[in-house]
């Protein structure tokens, strides 16, 4: 008889926006299959055997029954919905640097390394293991053009138990010769490729998902964004995700390759990539027509705030008030390389901070974001970016168990806990000041990924 | 025969804003009363004995000779030059609030523990270790307004080798009954009992110096400013800190206080305060007056942009290009706990970061920060708004030794390093990426405070 997992103690998760969930001495009780069975709140430890037993469990013998310490607790797994893989080994370099720029002369050269498939395996190994050790649970990664080191990125994926979109770049144009798509052509079919290959390689979809990641319009000619809506089209299900507005060079170039459209938002919505599974990066310059726009087609927002403060050259951050205000969805992205962090806490910090600075600059009408707010935004907020919300991002029966046994006291650098600290307190502690030192334990579909007694 | 320690390998410093050496096969040799006696550049691995034996230094049989890898780098200590030690423990609580709210909810409350010596020794004993664990090797630390508290601080800095100024707080109004000096009086004589006690454990002022620390105007009433004029002018050689111009409320309610004093330049200048030892945090607010002013009277600044994007309510840093080009001095601060991070790394980027809103808000004309301008910030900067840059900052024959032996390999979240990386990229992705778990050893005054075989 396989004993199913069982955790007491303290959980905490957003139910929405402004709803941030503490639940002490509560039982959480995972099947087999990595769902979540059975959420009770209140449960003393004495009583835990007796509701095991009202639960079928067949008492604490059969189940593993893990009780949490006071500096321990469990959260839902991170969200980065804006990630490129192939600049992992490059984070931290051309800070500064105006976006076009940044791109030649550091990221162009870097990704075209990924050519090699051995190349690509050490550095994507290190890349998913780093990240599985930063507590993230989902990435939505952008590959570099290379069909074979996309299906190596996602088997990687698979194998150490990310859940992942994974997504060969498209880029046909505005690149050197070395680093871009042949043809329209072959960029479509190696798309299809790789989309054919994951399909192989999980074909319930359990972790992955193909993600069409036209890089941006500046590098992609009219017949490649057509011929990927297309695919978009008759792969219903297939996210998309590519870079908006994110600064006014690049904002201005693109006006000049499209004079036809006005904005991003109808170009992009022109040709098909605009739907309900689009992941905006960025989206930092917005008009009133855009954010209708992103609203009405449901689009969700990667808002990631260290690149947009570091890289690009805009030193503008998206109004995440004001799109959350709209209902327009919004998650975080580390946006690793252009953002030189691959922690979602420090993504979570930097939103606060960029947050602050939108309310000086709207004199005070986008309020500053909060704790439970920017947590939102990297759990549940992601997932529903993604398209996810009915599986992940929240504790919730029936969703599949992505979660963080945090360990307030451990070696690190996290403000130390003190007696009378309240498990509020403890949280914004770890937000704040926590690393991936205090992630002891990392769960996808209830499976062990990080940590553990092994 | 005590053999001298000897480094050969990379040595990073900066000579001074805008010049970074690297010095690749650098050799660098120790006197046994921790200051550098010789540095060489360009020196093979095989010429070492040679050049030793010609300085006399009795060949590789005498000296403790360390080979740094390819990956390994020696920079001088971080400087923080702002720092409350008895907020440690409540890094990251209260984000987002306004100053005055902020003191009165979250830190009052928490300072006025440090009445228990008990308490003061254990947290201060984490909080010294913490710093140097980052990094720190000189802070400038305000302590709470209990005098036995202060004189532990100094204790323990002594002890685990920081270098340190520790200032008992003056605040005697506009503070809770249960957390203010009970008089002038009072105040003055536990300030002078510091002192005294400062020199009394390091008599040369090897490490420790008193810091004379009025908390900020609004706490102290003219007689206790005026009491501490007098102090520092009959204490020539004391270093003195406040805070200065942080958010537009504390502003505005100083000018109603201080209803003589156009602005907080004048008024700290009256009362005798700003001298070139004086430490004056945030500066965020600063009148073309006051600039000049500051650059007259010789102070320095300690820049803390993680406090100030996040706790104050001002969500507004410091014009530190405009106080570069005036020639002002400027240094970092984590202002721990104000700020929630205790890493000057963290500083560092979080000042590249607002340096390139501070770009765009004077369209242009005050250029954000490099990293090597956040690196000398953080090291011979900080060296000079403590006036301690004859001593400390980099490494230079006759200064002591104060520096950290970093390691861009060790395990932990710093971008990988690539076997093309030249030692600027590995020193970027260390300042941009890395963390306490790359710095392997820290010294202060020759003397080993973290890591190291033992």
């Amino acid at each position: 008889m396989k004993s199913q997992l069982v955790f007491h103690g303290t959980l905490i998760h957003s139910r929405s926006l402004d709803d941030l969930a503490i639940l002490e001495n509560a039982v959480l009780v995972l099947e087999t299959g990595g769902r979540i069975a059975a959420i009770r709140e209140g449960v003393s430890r004495a009583k835990v055997p007796e509701l095991l037993r009202s639960l079928k469990l067949g008492g604490e013998d059969h189940a593993n029954v893990r009780f949490l310490r006071r500096t321990e607790f469990l959260i839902p797994g991170f969200v980065d919905t804006h990630n490129h893989a192939p600049q992992y080994a490059q984070r931290g370099l051309g800070q500064s640097m105006h976006i076009l720029d940044w791109l030649e002369k550091v990221t162009f050269p870097n990704e075209s390394r990924f050519s090699d498939p051995v190349y690509a395996r050490r550095v994507y190994s290190r890349c998913v293991d780093g990240f599985l050790g930063q507590g993230i649970t989902t990435a939505s990664y952008y590959g570099s053009i290379h069909a074979e080191a996309t299906k190596i990125l996602a088997d990687l994926c698979l194998e150490k138990g990310q859940r992942a979109f994974v997504g060969k770049c498209n880029m046909n144009r505005n690149a050197p010769d070395y680093y871009r798509d042949e043809s329209v052509e072959s960029s479509l079919r190696d798309t299809e490729a790789c989309v054919a290959h994951i399909r192989c390689i999980d074909p319930e979809g359990e972790l992955l998902k193909h993600v069409l990641t036209p890089r941006f319009a500046i590098s992609c000619e009219d017949a490649l964004l057509a011929g990927l809506g297309e695919i978009a089209k008759r792969n219903g299900d297939l996210p998309i995700q590519t870079h908006m507005n994110e600064a006014a060079t690049e904002i201005e170039y693109t006006k000049t390759l499209f004079p036809g459209f006005a904005n991003e938002v109808d170009l992009y919505a022109h040709f098909g990539l605009l739907t309900e599974r689009s992941i905006l990066a960025h989206c930092c310059y917005m008009s009133e027509h855009e954010m209708e726009r992103l609203k009405e087609l449901g689009c969700g927002v990667a808002h990631c705030p260290v690149s947009n403060m570091t890289v690009g050259g805009g030193f503008m951050a998206a109004p995440v008030r004001d799109f959350l205000r709209r209902g327009i969805k919004v998650g975080l992205g580390t946006d690793s390389g252009g953002g030189f962090s691959s922690s979602i806490l420090d993504a979570m910090r930097q939103a606060l901070i960029v947050s602050n600075a939108r309310e000086v600059m709207s004199q005070g009408r986008d309020k500053g974001l909060t704790i439970p707010e920017v947590f939102y935004l990297a759990t549940l907020g992601g997932a529903r970016v993604c398209c996810l919300e009915d599986r992940i991002g929240s504790f919730q029966i029936g969703k599949e168990f992505d979660a963080l046994l945090v360990n307030a006291d451990s070696t690190g650098v996290m403000t130390m806990v003190e007696e009378d600290d309240s498990a509020k307190t403890i949280f914004d502690k770890f937000i704040m000041t926590g690393d991936d030192r205090n992630i002891d334990e990392v769960y996808v579909r209830g499976r062990l990924v990080k940590g553990g007694i092994s």
